[in-house]
């Protein structure tokens, strides 16, 4: 939800996790507002205490008021009211360092696969991400809030052409990887995965778009075993990601 | 949702996938209802084609008779009336083969968390699952869908004491690894994983009760390098599938 006030665009975060991660996080906070009678719950408590360390309005307000300002979700009896998403432009992605990881989503229109995705992303300490508005879900506050708070950590841009985003990647060094299980997909355990790389992720029902695929250096797919025949998306992506911390694990422990 | 009917309890499943799946599973089916006017669409027709094939009555209504059979979920135009879901004994996992995986999953409350997981758990070809029917959210028909139908295809056991179905797994020969981030955990990438094995997943805000973790012969952590503490617990039980699968290949290749 956003809202102009005095000039200025806001956003309302809600959740415990998720607004304890904007808290440490880069938007510029204007307030946060507390259900009255949880304010001496242990978790809540800590909450007030580390706005307040940040110099922030804390008000208690009746609970639907709460509801008023985020409508009907699960709150937990805690809002934030802050600046928008900060969304960060392509070329800060530009010379990357030899290990850098990025992820380009496309079609990926579900919420909370994008969270759950992006929540992955944070915790292997990937240099960003990549997607379009147009046809993927952004960094709403019920992705920030379903991701617990992760994308609050994470460097997100947001382009209307992802092939020249991956164009302009690879030129600057990325290898292009597309998670596809096409037939020129070789295995994700024994594929190669030079970094620095962009790996590439669908949807469950579309895939990635052809003139993603295109743009591949390597294509890879997720071995399976059993009668059906597709992982969810974000498992997907998530266990591709792994895949790739592990190998660089690997050569920590070889080189060091 | 479950209802006598003629002595016989029925459940109500609905969704393509959910549906294109039970119709290949272990149920007894009843009949299958299409909303009127989408008979036509490809994998509608599909369906249709399928039930016939297996002597099954079909039944055109309007929409609003499916909405009235199965509450207000996304049906997609279908539901199939079959009988419950047919539920496994312990016992069927004792005696097990050399490489046998199951999966044990406590606290495991959310149904799309559940859903998601029992779907890798399926593409990766584990040999059943252990769940308690007090704090887990059991086999429903929304599980069934979240899960593309996967679950037709896995045995699940349900158990009253999750503790010592564990014992009875490991005196039949099974290791039991707790995925927990505990001090006397290592990481999953490292740790020995012998096989046969019972894989123990909880949930992201209670994790493992203190019962499985005391049974547990290795206990895994998956390694995180982020700001924020935890992985959703459908992805964090998928990785760890998949790195069970990714050491059979890799044994596989190199007896092979």
């Amino acid at each position: 939800m956003r809202k102009l006030q005095r000039g200025r665009p806001t956003e309302y975060l809600y959740g415990r996790n998720a607004i304890a991660e904007a808290l440490r996080g880069r938007r510029r906070h204007r307030r946060l507002y507390v259900a009255q009678g949880i304010e001496h719950h242990a978790r809540v408590a800590a909450l007030i205490e580390q706005a307040r360390h940040l110099g922030l309005p804390v008000s208690l307000l009746p609970r639907e008021e709460l509801d008023r300002l985020v409508g009907s979700v699960n709150h937990q009896g805690v809002v934030l009211e802050t600046s928008p998403y900060p969304y960060v432009d392509l070329a800060t992605f530009f010379s990357p360092g030899p290990t850098s990881v990025l992820l380009v989503l496309d079609h990926l229109e579900d919420p909370q696969n994008l969270a759950t995705l992006l929540r992955t992303g944070e915790a292997v300490g990937i240099d960003g991400v990549v997607i379009t508005e147009r046809r993927s879900a952004g960094i709403t506050p019920a992705v920030v809030n379903a991701s617990a708070g992760a994308v609050e950590h994470l460097r997100v841009a947001i382009v209307t052409n992802l092939g020249r985003a991956v164009d302009d990647l690879r030129e600057e060094g990325y290898w292009a990887i597309a998670l596809e299980p096409g037939s020129q997909a070789q295995s994700l355990f024994v594929a190669p995965l030079p970094r620095p790389l962009v790996l590439m992720v669908g949807s469950e029902g579309r895939g990635l778009s052809p003139v993603l695929i295109r743009r591949a250096d390597v294509q890879v797919m997720i071995p399976m075993f059993g009668r059906v025949t597709s992982l969810n998306a974000a498992v997907a992506g998530s266990i591709a990601l792994y895949e790739i911390v592990r190998r660089a694990l690997l050569a920590d422990a070889g080189t060091g």
